[in-house]
């Protein structure tokens, strides 16, 4: 090829991949019928249209892409599938477009994939590179660097800022502070000081150079005057939310899955700062990930010991299903607002497994015996340090006799019933919780199973 | 009726149940030709003939049964179905032939019940009644009570007892006492005594009364010499084992779950004696399952802590399939026995879904990218608490490169050389750990997942 011809080409691919990235369908479309082989080019960092098309949600150009056989297994340059983008991003319809077109993978797991269920707290922007916690010319370096991020908590809540008028996603917004904002916070001895990791992809339309590393993050928590906090951004718009069950719910779904980090590993560091094998003082280590015993004839210091990690509490939470398979399970607790049914949830004891917690727990608050069990997904939950495990359950038996020390009521609700609080609004009678709960999501999965909602 | 014909009747139902409880099929299938009303007949507490039959095993009588067109779905005085009996007595290959049969369970979940599969040290032979744990009263009643279980342990080992020639099942047995033979023990402040349940069914062919509860149980923790403990035991053959990750291993089924429930919380007490928000003593409550600080000034007195409950870590294990699906990705740490492979596993840190948790750790340890996860099952493993989720997961690279901190080698294995290492015998190359674990079950459970062994 002459250099004209080259250059040429490198136009070509370059207007046809910006015009996957933009969404333009016409003019991909108009594109490949000239030129076919551009449907598998790659531009900055080895992307490919298809990786553009679902890092914007694009679904219509992305399903063209896979109609004319686009290769859906290449990876760009951080090793990522058009798939995990999608995922990534969380565009689920091209998510779910990608994956169902995967046969390999699903002839390998042939009980489906149902790790594309993500839930809100559950997605993670960050890789945590647990390897650099004990680096600590690294983090030094890194603390110090402009790009870096810092998040500021006080009392567990994050500093947010409340809408403005062209914000995009959740109804509050992590306030991000540079070093220089936070340096005298970081010499304070109570400071409590988190890595949580470097951002896993950078966008798609990034004009920053190959080898620059991407931003990383890290959370404060301090003992300052929350008042004196908030001075330090200049909007007046700045608070640290007071009631976290139901505030921390307006994040956008990536800062969810930050805050979901930060907030379980301070909240350990809050509430296990005394040995609990000696009751000595511990001192934080590997960069938050981990608090050893001051005393040097404690038990703790010799071998590994859980007292020194952070701690995460299994919980089950289940759908139980009714033997006809139409209705389902929902109690509430006297704390609930009025007309709010969930579903059943309970800690996993020690020496349980997750399907026995399960029939333990319904059987123990509502009287009912489960049989089948199935696991459905998970959800990370940050009160302080919960892994919520999501499951269904089918009943054996039918009759209630609620525990009233647990909840006040548990009743069978048609499905039609529970499709109309999901999708015709809530009745001030009977509605379920947000969507941002799993138990919304189990509820949403189980009516969404046997029709064609 | 006749009173004559009555008892007739009588007669024949008896000699057809105790037919199916022997696993007589001759009769059984001679006793139905004659009067094929028999096949739903119940006797004793309401067991019919399929439920003797999963009681005991017998999976031709359960078969005859089925194919008869006998009632699956009927209870017993304790409401449960022959399927329930079957998987409580582990008589897998009948709980198969129930659930099978079961479509309505299919139906409700479509991806298929998963809930059969049981590991080591999870099945549930007591029934927790967690409600009783603050019932003081009726915890001294049972504490004295002749039929009460008591279970003797020093430094997180149970006394068991070396087999005998007729033992069945397991290699070692649990030593269990009555409560005339501990009771000096639980006089002294240092021993820690832990409520573990009630017998949740007895043997269908008891013959105690209706009306009588079955026995509780009870763990002690003890600070005694462990020789000193040993001597009340008549037989020389019993012992504390000193290495639980093995001999543990070597209980019956149901003897596992109990002992897994037992050292999970009793390693609880051992570390955690001290309130991990001040640093103050701790005192236990609740039977066992609570220790709330003695310093009255504590935050952790004020609402509902986690320090105050028993730690249970989730952990993930995955098996990781090649995208060709026909070799697996195993590992080994140094401290394996020579040739041994295992199943990657790690933590699940504060604010991870299990799926990231998996995907994690599988790129941190070996450097190969995972795609998607599949839950399959779950074993607790009490070395101190954890919950072992095990997972199969899809790789979408290949290359590896092992963290040298965590793991010596990772190696794709050809589904052949797993088979054969699995059916055929370990060879000292290459072979995985026991069936008692769950990274066995799920090498197995993959083996098995796309051909007819």
């Amino acid at each position: 090829m002459t250099s004209f011809q080259m250059s040429a080409k490198e136009d070509m691919v370059e207007k046809f991949l910006d015009a996957a990235a933009r969404g333009d369908l016409t003019q991909v479309s108009s594109l490949l019928s000239l030129v076919p082989s551009l449907i598998n080019q790659t531009g900055y960092s080895g992307w490919t249209a298809l990786m553009l098309a679902a890092r914007n949600g694009h679904l219509h150009v992305a399903e063209k892409l896979v109609s004319l056989g686009c290769d859906k297994s290449s990876v760009n340059s951080s090793s990522q599938t058009a798939l995990d983008i999608a995922k990534f991003w969380g565009h689920r319809h091209i998510a779910g477009l990608l994956s169902q077109s995967e046969g390999s993978c699903r002839r390998i797991l042939p009980g489906g994939d149902l790790s594309l269920q993500e839930n809100y707290f559950g997605r993670e922007t960050l890789d945590r590179l647990s390897g650099r916690r004990t680096d600590e010319v690294w983090l030094e370096t890194k603390q110090k660097d402009l790009a870096t991020v810092y998040l500021l908590f006080s009392n567990l809540s994050p500093m947010v800022s409340t809408p403005q008028e062209d914000s995009e996603g959740g109804d509050i917004k992590l306030c991000r502070f540079r070093y220089e904002a936070v340096k005298d916070l970081l010499q304070k001895p109570s400071t409590v000081l988190i890595f949580l990791g470097m951002e896993k992809m950078k966008s798609s339309s990034s004009s920053s150079s190959q080898t620059e590393e991407p931003p990383v993050w890290f959370a404060i928590s301090t003992d300052e005057d929350a008042a004196e906090l908030l001075r330090r951004c200049r909007e007046n718009t700045c608070l640290f939310p007071k009631t976290p069950n139901r505030d921390l719910l307006k994040l956008s779904e990536e800062e969810a899955g930050v805050v979901a980090q930060a907030r379980s590993v301070l909240a350990w560091h809050s509430r296990y700062s005394f040995c609990s094998t000696c009751g000595s003082s511990t001192h934080l280590e590997e960069a938050g990930y981990k608090r050893s015993c001051l005393n040097p004839e404690c038990r703790s210091q010799r071998g590994v010991h859980n007292t020194c990690y952070p701690r995460v509490d299994p919980v089950v939470i289940m759908l139980v299903i009714h033997p006809d398979g139409n209705q389902c399970l929902l109690g509430r607790k006297k704390v609930f607002p009025a007309g709010m049914f969930s579903c059943l949830a309970g800690f996993v004891e020690p020496g349980e497994a997750i399907e026995e917690a399960v029939r333990r727990e319904v059987e123990e608050e509502s009287g009912v015996k489960v049989g089948p069990v199935q696991y459905v997904s998970c959800q990370p939950w940050p009160m302080p340090s919960n892994l919520m495990i999501g499951c269904l359950a089918v009943a054996v038996t039918t009759d209630i006799k609620v525990d009233e020390k647990e909840i006040e009521e548990a009743r069978w609700f048609p499905r039609q019933q529970v499709i109309d609080s999901l999708f015709r609004g809530a009745s001030p009678a009977f509605f379920v919780p947000p969507r941002q709960t799993i138990a919304h999501q189990l509820i949403k999965h189980w009516v969404g199973m046997n029709s064609n909602l």
